[in-house]
């Protein structure tokens, strides 16, 4: 039997924090043994959050370097992007392994990075090395790095959806993708414009052009497929209480058919636990509370277009979920360990 | 034709206010004439809350007092309680009339009033003469009046439930009443709690025994029945858009039938527009977006106990529509003016 | 003082039956004399909806066309496609005017309307007459008619967002329209797809490329614009209560400015009191509960693309509300009366 | 290792059939080997719920005896009342261990089960034997019967939440139980009542003072205790997508303290994994998704009467969760194995 890593999250009390822990609480391989909020003098994290009463019996307390790299051989930043930056490099200095969620190690180009996060990068040593987490393209070096870069929620969704058509060359560049997704993707924020009733019944557009997610779906694609889409990206918030559904557009160079598609996508995927391919689309809740990216189709008559439809649970598969998976990847655990 | 109104909002942007403006811009004889809120500076209405474009044009302002006697004749105070008694004396000595939609002039006795919001009351003058503004009971008090204690949308509902069977002695004075309500009861306010993922799908209890509107509650069936009644008052949180759902439970003096219960009932508010009495137990629904109030119960087999249910829109019939009504009592308007 | 018309609904237990009498019970001029549904012997309308109580007092009867006749002048079949062609001929032979609610009297072409609704047409000689009911574009043909095929919901507000820009000849015609909708739209079935728990918190797409508005968007813009579009069309379900958010990727013949969209959008609807023109994209909520529809913008960095968000209440400006501006425009009564 | 035992569940499309498939694919120690419904020709499971691609490789059929003991030990009952008492003997005469979850079994009296479920029942021999399947008070007897009657969701909440107060008589047997519950207890049934708009945002009381699990509260409480209560029930369906709360107001014989009453609940339930006891009242969220009854208190301050809320997931503490943990137990396997 494998021995258990010790595990940390800083920032447990976000959404993706508090998913984090709720996964890792059921994974066999991992023991938590640090938790850390900017917002809590050292309170029982079963008190913040009594749905984890019973279930885990640890402090949630300010960040100290001294005290995680004593507790904690794995560290998930669960952070707001330019706080993992500066916090990254103290445990990487102490040979520990990072899993960053936040979007400071995803983007190569420091310019891209100031351009969308407004802000200069800080640890562009490190940023070299990084390895985008998604598993299901960069597996080989997620398996050798100790620092991932874990995907965006949107990115994840979409890039799942398009690669193996982009990859095969067999759409146009151009691509433009309707999305929509719950407030949690926002962050658990005191703010009037996300008080439940100004979410539940709604929907609305919003950075139609400009969402900073746009700058990460190109690099990756290119990273993926070598080719640098122009692509229209348009977010919506819609009243749900989790998931991403990305709806793609996309066009073809030459005729295709239904069964060349859906063929494509089995074989692309067909050793990835948590991509599921339908010849039908997909329904949101059916990956609600698990770690799959579910995929789907629909092909114009003419044969020369289609909706790729990609869909996911926003706080499991477009974070939390993917960086366990890094983590049983990194540690050389089996991919879907204590995932469901 | 009758001449309009002119009206003033003060507190435009909570949610009470903005209900309120909603409703008196279908109002054919009220003016709309001066709004203000705290948290803007002049500020066109409809930009605050675009749902009104096209439908107002007139600007929200911090409160002056001088202004506000210039613009209008009738004043709504969608305040937070100590703030309305503040400010109704300065709209009262200059012969204006207030319905005032907080706290602070529906308790006569200030030592109740400072129990439960533990804040010494500043107006006893005007708290003295003010006339508690439930038109089923209180008309012709409220028809004589400048100044009116609009009731909490819990008492409303309570009030109306059970005050037929207490004037008419036919049930005990220990009570016990569950009641459901929506968040939107709380106010319009940046707390992490009222995050859509908080609200959505959740339901608790809160405040057991010692809600604020316990007093009130006690005090006005007392009013109206001469019976000092001893209140289970227990208030839930439900995950619905607006709304109270009161459930009570009562017991017989003597045993009963179902066809006296219901037609003691259709007697007493015969001529109460906004009262429904069913024989079944009521749907929330059925009263969303309107200012009525319905009421229905259960009696059980051995006809010694009953449920009364009574739910209404709480920013409607548990606020702002009860207040409309209100102006039309004391303008000397038809009673269902511009409700539905 | 105008006098008021005796008006019917035929399927009075749909949706958008039911909508109507709701509506309607608010129209100064209207006076509900006839109801029917298919699914009642002659019950209480305020029987089956509870939330009419107090407010109508009339039977719910099968339809019959000799009672039809002596009880109103204006007929609203909100019936299912194909059975408003055999009900529509009855009542106009007798000089009554017909707003229908159904697919039936929308598309010119038989063959269009066979190929999307699986039926051969029964009524070509009143079809040639029927007016689109869109009163942005077509009022004067409908002051004039008998016949109004009031538009579908989807196509309603996708039609208000397109026109402007293909009008003036700026955008090409090939168009991508994302488009996402209550389930109220698919009408009041007794189906587990439609149970709570399904729709709740869920979204996904349906009939891609094939659904049966598909063939009136393009048949009312080519009307309009004199434009045959080549349009993507990709209906979504999403678990809201009400309303339908049109997400429409245009590009551009040439660069374009914000400025010029925006004033050619307000210099279009400038006379339409139910088009509202916002610089941002607009929330759905805005427009739920009103027979507004709501467009707003975003425009790329290049200027060569644009999405355009168009939102309506499905239920009012996608169906009842705009059938009630049809009836006031075909009785001579102001475009907005009785409407909110 | 434990050798994993092979398990049926008959009624697998029902809500409680579905959660059983969910639960035991997470369960170490449980193979699922046949499905059965009603409802299907042999189809995948996983096409009928495609939520479970990936995860299940198995069909769903129509009922067979033979099949039926050939391939499992363990059989869970996930069907109506009436139905599992056809079934429950055709395999406890095969030897199979059989948890019902239907109502069948747990009424030992029967004019009690026909009162309620206007049915005279048809399998008294085995009514006798079964045991009410409520591990926190009768486990030593679940581990040794082959037939468990798994307990009613409101009865379960209820029990759990009364039954420490009675058992200690420290209260007054006179109780009212005011219950909330999702529309999912009613089972996935093809009916407008339980539509998406007709549930979300709408809360009612139904069947007050009769409902059928009123019985066995009674019969239960007065197996643990010995008293037998003066319940008063009042259900209500509330727009939430699952679980149940129960708000129950109690009255004590002589004045009690807080400390108390929450010492003595810490006591009874210390040995209970899936019960947690709180100071403050709980949050129906808190235990969706897991197998946990939360109970928390309420006392009045002049410390005679008390509301204990007792809240859980309808799906899982209700009903296949316990099931789950019934199953555990007859087995020899922990209590908590397979379940969170």
């Amino acid at each position: 039997m494998m021995k258990k890593v010790k595990v940390a999250v800083l920032g447990a009390t976000g959404f993706t924090g508090e998913k984090l822990v709720e996964l890792l609480l059921n994974h066999p391989l991992a023991e938590i043994n640090y938790l850390t909020s900017k917002n809590f003098e050292p309170t029982s994290y079963s008190d913040i959050f009594p749905r984890f009463k019973n279930k885990i019996n640890i402090k949630c307390e300010q960040f100290d370097i001294k005290r995680a790299i004593k507790r904690a051989d794995i560290f998930f930043l669960a952070l707001p992007h330019t706080v993992s930056m500066q916090i990254a490099p103290l445990l990487l200095k102490k040979k520990k392994k990072v899993i960053d969620l936040s979007a400071d190690y995803r983007l190569k180009n420091v310019s891209i990075y100031k351009k969308f996060y407004k802000y200069t990068h800080k640890d562009r040593r490190n940023l070299k090395r990084a390895v985008y987490g998604l598993p299901e393209f960069f597996k080989d070096k997620i398996k050798k790095t100790n620092l991932v870069a874990n995907p965006g929620c949107y990115p994840t969704s979409i890039i799942l959806g398009l690669a193996p058509l982009l990859k095969s060359r067999k759409i146009n560049t151009k691509i433009i993708i309707d999305a929509k997704s719950t407030i949690t993707g926002a962050g658990r924020k005191a703010l009037v414009d996300y008080h439940f009733s100004n979410i539940n019944n709604n929907i609305w557009g919003y950075k139609p052009f400009i969402h900073q997610h746009l700058g990460e779906i190109i690099q990756i694609l290119k990273d993926i497929s070598g080719l640098h889409c122009k692509i229209t990206f348009m977010p919506h918030v819609v009243g749900v209480e989790s998931g991403i559904y990305s709806t793609c557009y996309v066009s073809f160079k030459k005729l295709t058919t239904f069964s060349s598609i859906f063929n494509l996508y089995k074989r692309y995927y067909k050793d990835c636990p948590f991509v599921r391919v339908y010849k039908v689309l997909p329904k949101l809740k059916d990956v609600i509370g698990t770690n799959f990216c579910d995929i789907g189709f629909g092909l114009s008559k003419d044969k020369k277009e289609a909706v790729v439809v990609s869909c996911l649970d926003n706080l499991i598969k477009g974070a939390s979920g993917t960086a366990i998976q890094n983590m049983n990847i990194m540690c050389g655990f089996k991919e879907k360990e204590g995932l469901i």
